[in-house]
């Protein structure tokens, strides 16, 4: 069946009218919502000689048997955040499947499959890329039978009722045995290619994060009586340490956000006792991130010493950037420069499956499709119809250059 | 009788052992905790031939009747906030019965009064300087008739449970034709004189205030995918604005405050789109207050158009500052100056009824006597008893030489 990134458009839209609510799409994972889709997902799937099977940590599987028994991955995610975009996770798996169905009459060389990751975004449970960590083997069991939803209920009896065992999630880590590689098309989440004017980017891999928490203390004080010279403002010194942030960033080519700030007592007439920030830095590159980081903490602690305050800092959350592999990137930007003149390489802010999967040490890689205005996490969320286009089309090369370049590197067949 | 300033000590214990129930003081005006501290005061005065008289804003009146009819006044206010200190306010009033003490068997060349403001602190109705604003004129009719406190009784039935009338409270201000100065003695409420080793000080006038809410809109993105130079943040915009103000409080020798700070969306992975400040300004001097005003917009304006993000700023609160009157200021130097060594002349950060006294044109000074720490409106609150009693002896001897310069000065008696 030849190529149509057409109906990878006419799908979307199917898929939005199915789950949208006209408040965004609702295929929370794991909610009848997502249910719902994936039976809409399998139907158009079971028109084909494919073979599905639901892994035991909830990863929808559809498989089409090579000459070769390695595997070459993509993938996506049907579930959204709550209210969320048409776009976000489920172009990748249909522009997947449209890419399957090029192998509906000839069996490509090795093995194909199209994977739908199970709770990419953790709306529910606060734990993303759920399934893909369960494949990687990052996913740690009590994790599994440690969390809860809003509602007070827990992960253990939500994927019962979807029919899978918490006590076997882990065992979806031995799929990674026979993938050879593993390659994702997704919409950009930000806005760097629209304002490049590209539709479609390469990955070079996804940021690492530091978010700490800042603790700024210093005194209470009557805001008339105090003069400067007497002064311990714990939001003097926040404020220039949220000042300081974009200089460190640009620096090192990383982000870094403030996102959060309280100050006690919070009146207009008292000068800030105590002043709590949380501080985000996002690197593509491990060793920047980490000079990044000190940079801060040092800057910080001179603020502090320079305004008379006592510091705390309180790590958040730490991930580690992910490089994708060489190859797949060059491969993917040589797939995009067949069905455009342009393209542009960049590092993911946000998190998404692949990272897992090269963790794992799969050679994986991403395309970005550009995004209007970079909303994500939104049902604003929107992406020019010629550029999804454009992505299947790219996609599809961007998949057989990469059989291609397995089977030369792969061993002669037992 | 002869001024023994250890009574004023003893007093001021009595009136704490009195009214704090464990958490500070409870003399919140026209509460039950203010009547019984009156009704304490009442008594002692009474033990003299001194006429005592509640005007028509509540303001309690203590007279000496002169040889002449013109009016020195002094004054303070037994009103606490709640949970307040032992000495604010009450210490004024004390100091000044142990003044007209001085009294009982001389008849003093003018008439001596002392007045207990009603309402200083307006923490119930958060209207403060109640009484003495009756009394100045700037008290407005309509604003006595709108008050309520939390909860939803009104300051008219409030009023008229302490035997007074909302529609009467404004006659109290044609009681000012009688006065020809007001002095008042009061606790510092700030670190100044603590910090320069000074037991007293000369308050040279009231800080004039600015006070507004600045509103800063950038655009709110996904704090990983958003590179810095694709940011509108506007919390860095209200950073930049915050470390700014310490360069223009210097420079006016002002102080400068950035109180309140609330972002949106206020989560850690978000670039804030909104951050509300609210910012105070305080100078002693209009000019410069005017001035550091004027800079404190134009830069939140640079800064905003440099960081790409829409101002708003709205005005809350607007006070001039008050000039207390030059010769009272240098009879209180010279008064301090005969108990202790050392003096400093400042400027008052907070209001006082003083301000309300010396805004009608009447003119005023104030003394100030150190506090430990600064640490004001709370049970923490003290002063040294050494200090407290230096500035009984002071504030006698201020009375006298202002008498004795507005002898110097009223026409002959008709």
């Amino acid at each position: 069946m030849a190529l149509n990134p057409k109906r990878t458009i006419t799908e979307l839209l199917e898929l939005k009218a199915l789950s949208d609510n006209g408040l965004g799409a609702q295929r929370v994972a794991f909610s009848p919502g997502w249910q719902k889709a994936r039976k809409w997902f399998l139907d158009k799937v079971q028109e084909f000689p494919f073979h599905t099977e639901m892994d035991t940590a909830g990863n929808l599987w559809v498989k089409i048997q090579g000459q070769r028994p390695e595997e070459l991955w993509i993938g996506g995610h049907l579930d959204s955040v709550p209210s969320g975009g048409w776009l976000d996770g489920a172009f990748d798996v249909l522009a997947g499947l449209e890419v399957l169905r090029t192998y509906t009459s000839v069996k490509p060389p090795i093995t194909l499959c199209l994977v739908d990751w199970a709770d990419e975004e953790g709306s529910r449970f606060g734990r993303s890329l759920f399934g893909s960590s369960a494949v990687s083997g990052s996913l740690k069991t009590e994790e599994i039978f440690s969390l809860k939803d809003a509602s007070g209920l827990s992960l253990v009896e939500v994927l019962e009722a979807n029919g899978l065992s918490a006590d076997k999630v882990s065992e979806a880590a031995k799929l990674k045995n026979k993938a050879v590689a593993y390659l994702e098309v997704h919409i950009e989440q930000g806005p760097i290619l629209e304002k490049l004017s590209v539709p479609l980017g390469v990955v070079l891999g996804t940021a690492g994060v530091e978010r700490h928490r800042f603790i700024f203390r210093g005194q209470t004080n009557h805001s008339g009586s105090t003069p400067m010279w007497l002064r311990k403002d714990a939001f003097v010194g926040a404020a220039r340490l949220v000042h300081f942030l974009r200089s460190v960033a640009n620096r090192y080519e990383g982000v870094a956000t403030a996102g959060c700030c309280e100050l006690e007592p919070g009146i207009p007439t008292a000068i800030p006792g105590v002043c709590r920030l949380t501080i985000e830095e996002r690197n593509l590159d491990k060793t920047n991130l980490e000079k990044m980081w000190e940079e801060t903490l040092k800057e910080a602690q001179k603020i502090a010493n320079e305004e008379n305050l006592e510091l705390e800092a309180e790590p958040l959350l730490r991930i580690d950037p992910v490089r994708f592999h060489p190859q797949l990137v060059e491969l993917c930007k040589a797939s995009i420069l067949e069905v455009c003149s342009k393209v542009h390489l960049l590092g993911s802010g946000p998190l998404h499956d692949a990272s897992e999967i090269a963790k794992a040490g799969i050679p994986t890689a991403m395309m970005f499709v550009q995004s209007k205005e970079g909303i994500s996490h939104s049902p604003k969320e929107d992406s020019a119809i010629e550029h999804l286009e454009m992505a299947v089309i790219a996609f599809e090369k961007w998949v057989k250059k990469t059989i291609h370049w397995l089977l030369s590197k792969l061993p002669e067949k037992a």
